[in-house]
C-alpha cells in the first residue's frame, strides 16, 4: 500500500501546534482548498467531521474519523467516505517537541485508489490515471498543509492573539 | 539558500537508532555509497571525520564537523571541506522518542551551490546543471540515508548481536 511521510520544522511551541491541530472546524482558516469542517460527533479522543475541499477546482466532500492521542500528540486521521478517486486514505499528524519553542511536525498518509469498475474510477479516468493523481494530490498536499500549519503556528507566536 | 527536511518512522527505539547515527566510523558499513569514514578528531561531543562517498561513479570525499548533542539527539553536521560542485553543506540528523519502541527519525539539510568560475562549476557543469544536480542527490540521498538507517536499526532489533 503507498505509503508517505513528510515533516516540517515549526518555530512555535508543541502547545500552539497541537491546539491548531486539534481544532478541526478550525482548518477552513487555516488550508486555502479547505471550504468548510463540521464535528458530526466526538469529544477530547476522537472527532468524526465532515470536510468539503476544492480540489483541483471541483468541490470534494468526505468524512474523516480522527483518533486524538493527546498524551503522545498523535491524530490518526482516516476517511469514513471517501473522495471519488480514493479507495482509501488514512494517516497521522504527529507533533514532537524540540526543544521549547519548536516543533517537529509530521504527516503520513497510507492509502490506495479507489477500484476501476468497468475499466474506470470514478467514471472517468484509467487506473493509472487516477493512481497518479493520488500519488501527486498527496505530494502536494503534504507540503501544503505542513506549511499552512507551520505559518498559522508562527504568526500565533509572532502576533498572539 | 536551498533547505529541505525528510523524515521516516523506525521501528526501533531511540538509544538503537542514536548509537547508529553517533558512530561515524560505523556509517561505511551502513550507507552503501559510503567507502570510508575515519575520524580526524573528537570526543563525546563533537567529531571532525574524513568521508570518502561514491558519487555517481566517482569517488569523492570532504571533511565534516558533527556537532553532538546527546540530550535532544540531535547531530549538526557541516563540511568543512565540501565536494566539488558543493559550495555549502550542512544540516541535522534529528531522532525524536514515538513511544517506547519507535523512532520519528528527521534528516535536514542547507546547502549551496559551488560558485562557478569562468561559467563552470567544478570546471565541467553550468550552473544550471550543478543545482540541478545538487538538489537530485540531496533528495535521493535523504531518502535513501534515512532508510539506511531505518533497515540497520529494524536488523539489530530483530537479530540482536
Amino acid at each position: 500500500m503507498p505509503y508517505a511521510e513528510h515533516t516540517v520544522t515549526v518555530d512555535a511551541s508543541i502547545s500552539v501546534v497541537w491546539d491548531l491541530l486539534v481544532d478541526v472546524e478550525g482548518y477552513a482558516r487555516i488550508f486555502p482548498p479547505t471550504q468548510d469542517v463540521k464535528i458530526i460527533e466526538g469529544d477530547s479522543t476522537y472527532q468524526i467531521a465532515r470536510f468539503v475541499v476544492d480540489v483541483n477546482g471541483e468541490t470534494a466532500t468526505w468524512v474523516s474519523r480522527r483518533d486524538i492521542d493527546a498524551g503522545r500528540h498523535v491524530i490518526a486521521y482516516r476517511q469514513l467516505e471517501t473522495a471519488p478517486i480514493v479507495g482509501r486514505m488514512g494517516g497521522e499528524w504527529r507533533a514532537f517537541p524540540f526543544g521549547a519553542d519548536r516543533t517537529q511536525l509530521v504527516l503520513t498518509h497510507d492509502f490506495e485508489t479507489r477500484e476501476a469498475v468497468d475499466g474506470k474510477v470514478a467514471g472517468r479516468f484509467s487506473p493509472e490515471e487516477a493512481d497518479a493523481m493520488l500519488h501527486a494530490a498527496v505530494e502536494r498536499n503534504s507540503v501544503a498543509d505542513l506549511n499552512a500549519v507551520k505559518s498559522e503556528a508562527e504568526r500565533l507566536v509572532a502576533e498572539p492573539a
